[in-house]
């Protein structure tokens, strides 16, 4: 069915972005594509996103963000240990970056090559990750559990030790047999770096 | 000066490698570039290298190699305290990847595309470089500094955790401003992690 203005929303253009972008990879998904798939004129998409690098944008902070809530309530979790609640948030964002990878890998080359456009996008994205791990870690401070001068400083520390099992660049790696184990051993050290 | 089949060397042969791959970028370096580029017959590289394939593997395993003398000087250095030894072992391979990067980008770009193709020499160059840190996590196992289970599990969990200052994938980071506070906090923690 095709959408009117009226039906037109902003959450339903990047569902159409992200099918232009399914079906076509990451050439494609300019607003006319979009408009076509949508039935409606270029103009109606316009009205939401003004250029094709704001479009782009938005469908990539959509895509990112889709794994950030779960994680946000690991973080927000007052009762939760601090070294369980680091443990537990780093491994859902490895299962979340693996689920996404590993269920529709071309969807997921498409969005990688798009997060490399979208420089300020990804800043955005890790800014709020590395928050909410900051969050763990003053709790883990303030508990008396984790002894760090600086939580910011240490989470940042965290998040970048476990690139290998969050970078999209290592996304073949986390099919190998024995990943589950290295997460499990780089996590273990880092967690004891940050006990008292 | 052409080579003679007296004076031609292996060694002779992996420099003219570099050299036409320096000039022509990674698709060049055929056994035939080569020995136009030395001025003897094909059949002469031939007697040292009897494919293509092993030609472009030694040239790898030679750059590769070319940073990991100095590692294992202070790997090998028994009187060295073991922390001391973990943190400059990190920073003497982060600086060996910085300069090679920084100082010919072109080069270091072909070499990683050669890499990537050398599978085996790369996962070699990988066994050597944490069979290094191996050893100093044993030595400060047995020294009653460090306390971890397993030296080799910790060793390649050290490796791994400081993936984004080694890994040529990151290259553009290292000239990033702060870089260098980003592999200090890294560090600070992972060798945390690692005391009794």
């Amino acid at each position: 069915m095709p959408a009117t203005s009226e039906t037109l929303t902003a959450e339903r253009i990047l569902e159409a972005t992200e099918e232009v972008l399914r079906r076509h990879g990451p050439a494609k998904a300019t607003v006319v594509d979009v408009a076509r798939a949508l039935g409606v004129s270029h103009g109606s998409v316009y009205r939401h996103f003004r250029t094709k690098a704001a479009l782009r944008e938005a469908v990539t902070k959509r895509w990112l963000d889709r794994a950030t809530q779960e994680l946000a309530g690991i973080a927000a979790d007052a009762g939760r240990d601090p070294e369980a609640g680091v443990r537990e948030w780093l491994a859902a964002l490895f299962a979340a970056k693996r689920l996404k990878a590993g269920g529709d890998p071309e969807l997921f080359a498409t969005y990688s090559v798009l997060a490399g456009e979208a420089g300020e996008v990804v800043s955005g994205h890790i800014a709020e990750l590395t928050g909410q791990l900051t969050a763990i870690v003053r709790a883990g401070v303030e508990a008396g559990v984790f002894a760090v001068a600086d939580p910011v400083t240490a989470a940042r520390a965290l998040f970048q030790a476990t690139g290998r099992f969050h970078d999209p660049g290592y996304a073949k790696e986390w099919e190998r047999p024995g990943v589950e184990a290295e997460f499990e051993a780089v996590v273990d050290l880092l967690v004891r770096g940050l006990r008292r």
